[in-house]
């Protein structure tokens, strides 16, 4: 018989009901629940579907197998052997979107934060200090320069527009994108970031962006201006940015991201009082594992109908 | 000659350029700035346009004076001698509205800090301990009842629906506003209460509004269900709320306001990890005094005109 696979989500268990909604939808396919039990690399071997992933799946895509589409948990694929599922002729699909409503809502926390400084407000309460912290402002007419015009871009200018910011972008090749009056090319980027209130980094990590925010682009940033990053921690020079920040060349940064995680506890940045981390926290809630089966179901309707996936399906040209 | 006396905002202090910019719309009136030297109430009775508040200002109310303006700095009132106004045929105008966008942003900022838990991750920050608080979601698709749907709740409204949230609205006698599909009279509000996951308080202080918010709503609201008070403290009675908090009846609370400021420093919502406080700050910001000119030149214009004031002028038979 067919088999539908599926292994542990990785933000938290998953629901019966949730497995009960594939189970429903899956047709002449038996699905088998690993997300409890153990299972050996033989297991694997023998599915034709896979909703999830561990390096028994890259073993299993070593040897002789069945396997024809991995549906995985995550959005970010970097760490996957991209080359190896490619080989297999096997499908990748990723939870690319289903995140997207999330982390623009930690955008949106750590830019409100910051603006009202509840940093200071929380330390404040934790002492039963009653005390106005020096700077509070808004973010209303605020300029924001978005690198990365996907998924999560998408929902976030939906929200900064309802604050009556503004927001521009950056990607590839500088595309027009339905929800943006302003694109630019990821080349050019360094041109127009002067210009805006927000840099945020929503970008795939990639041989393009290893690094690319380095210390040129904050000296070219505005010393009022902060740097968001919930991309991936190596698309920045993070010494360049502990040192743009101890140098005042930028106002600050909200970090959900890190080059190397976690963040040693010696690391400057944890310290300054113009930076608010997040432990790459920003996919987690409630609503990921609903939403995830929601974007396989949609995909596995037309894998059996059509034998193709069309949502969040990996380019392995493009790497993402 | 007429004369119109500046008197100094309670936020910050009056940046030049917008004196100027009175001085610049005022016509034939004689500008006078005492935002940085001192005043005597025999100044401020030959003035027939007074902007700003002092227990000076109520002195000379009581004697003879020339008074036909007051334009306040601050949106609430409930502390002003109105029926020593009223009695003197003065007019009286509020700076609501100068605070909506701030006092909203305020109030997402605290949704966004429980629903993504930085009350923890700022905790942890400075520790510099990376871990997963417990219980991070979204705000997506939640529903809000709003109390008071003046300024600050049609701003609101526009944020939150951009959060894909639901909002209700409560007003004195249910009456339509153009931003809410539904309203309710005030006095039926406890009827509605148990269907939302956040009560927002933007409530004036009136006779009818104080300790409105009390144990029967508590009460009625759900386990899960947030209050957030933005409105006036005593609109609330804060021992039920504490008793609330502590029998778990409500999720937790976001509070600007208190029934006495500042909050003594051994009331128990300080130490309480599903509080969050904030210091009454919820309209300090940069953005405040150039709103407050802009209200007072567009009534400015209409009393040169008119002889009337339109824009936040106090009707003293409501309080408000």
């Amino acid at each position: 018989m067919k088999k539908i696979i599926i292994l542990p989500p990785f933000i938290s268990p998953l629901a019966p009901d949730l497995i009960a909604k594939v189970e429903k939808a899956s047709g002449d396919y038996d699905v088998v629940d690993y997300t409890q039990t153990d299972y050996t690399v033989d297991d694997l071997r023998s599915a034709e579907i896979i909703f999830g992933w561990s390096s028994k799946v890259e073993e299993a895509l070593g040897q002789e197998n069945q396997i024809k589409w991995i549906q995985v948990w995550m959005a970010g694929i970097d760490q996957l052997p991209l080359d190896k599922i490619a080989e297999n002729g096997t499908y990748l699909t990723t939870a690319s979107g289903a995140n997207a409503t999330i982390i623009a809502q930690q955008i949106m926390a750590m830019m409100l934060i910051q603006a009202r400084r509840f940093d200071q407000k929380i330390a404040n309460q934790s002492q039963h200090v009653w005390e106005f912290p020096e700077g509070m402002t808004e973010i209303t007419n605020k300029k924001v320069l978005l690198l990365g015009t996907g998924n999560i871009g998408r929902v976030l200018t939906k929200y900064l527009t309802g604050f009556d910011m503004t927001v521009i972008g950056v990607n590839t090749t500088g595309h027009d994108v339905d929800f943006l009056s302003e694109t630019h090319a990821i080349a050019d980027y360094l041109d127009i970031v002067d210009e805006v209130d927000y840099l945020v980094n929503a970008l795939p990590l990639t041989e393009a962006t290893r690094n690319l925010i380095d210390a040129d682009c904050f000296l070219a940033m505005s010393e009022d201006a902060f740097y968001i990053n919930f991309g991936r921690g190596k698309t920045t020079d993070q010494d360049a940015l502990v040192q743009a920040l101890q140098d005042g060349e930028i106002a600050g940064a909200m970090l959900d991201v890190f080059a190397d995680e976690p963040l040693d506890p010696k690391n400057p940045l944890w310290d300054m009082d113009n930076v608010i981390i997040s432990p790459h926290s920003a996919g987690q809630s409630d609503y990921y594992n609903p939403r995830v089966i929601d974007i396989f179901l949609e995909n596995f309707q037309e894998y059996t109908k059509n034998g193709q996936v069309n949502r969040n399906c990996v380019d392995y040209n493009k790497g993402y």
